[in-house]
């Protein structure tokens, strides 16, 4: 597996990714549009250009099998060293269960290390139990609740 | 209570108020240094510059006795909608379980609605219980664990 960051072209295949999911279809949003809307094109173009925002793709065989988005928060604590955040991971459904999230996260991992974070932080839906033991086996601490309000 | 974005002069006030908190102090960051660090500096320049970040502060007859800082995170979820994100909420000690904390957050709630965030989300210490309690009143989801990795 190899990792990049997305170019505009990935767009759709990361979109697909996002709502093949079963808590995301459960939010009501597991279903691709035919066409991709102007306020997503605007948000990937947004991404793009934010020198503290990075959309992920992960390939393998020349296919976008997974994707996760990175965010480097500035911050006055510890030092005002950056923390980075990971939001929006997946891996295609048919290649669940075989590590390839958690290399995609360890790869992660020593992007922060790269860029000097001296922390990262994630939230997982507490249903995601899977998720759970693997982010507790890369060495994170489930030390926070994640509170969510839709507007 | 009034709330603005932080200036330079407000950052040795702002770390005060991040050190003075038991879980802080248990993290081992309960001291502010007599000389603001110059990662400190260069961290708050950064959030300054960046459109994406706001360090707020909260004003009581003129002096700074609350703090957050809020993130707008860019993304393809949701057709392409900003979220926001409350991160280092405090309010000075002596002045806490007063309500004000509610209302910096109330305050966030209006900025999120008036930038179009179609979610905002914070973590918060699974220890916080108060601040937990309050999230909830103001409609907020305890959905997810969030995991903290220090590197």
């Amino acid at each position: 597996m190899t990792f990049r960051v997305a170019a505009r072209a990935d767009v759709p295949a990361i979109l697909g990714l996002l709502a093949d999911d079963d808590i995301t279809r459960e939010r009501g949003f597991g279903i691709v549009p035919e066409e991709v809307d102007a306020g997503v094109w605007a948000a990937f173009e947004a991404i793009d250009e934010d020198p503290r925002n990075e959309l992920i793709v992960a390939e393998l065989a020349g296919e976008v099998v997974g994707t996760c988005q990175l965010t480097y928060l500035p911050g006055l604590s510890r030092g005002g060293a950056e923390r980075m955040q990971i939001e929006a991971v997946r891996i295609r459904a048919d290649l669940r269960g075989r590590g390839l999230g958690e290399r995609l996260v360890r790869w992660s991992l020593d992007q922060a290390r790269a860029r000097g974070c001296r922390m990262v932080q994630l939230t997982s839906d507490h249903r995601r139990e899977a998720a759970h033991r693997f982010y507790l086996r890369l060495g994170f601490t489930a030390s926070h609740t994640g509170f969510k309000l839709s507007l």
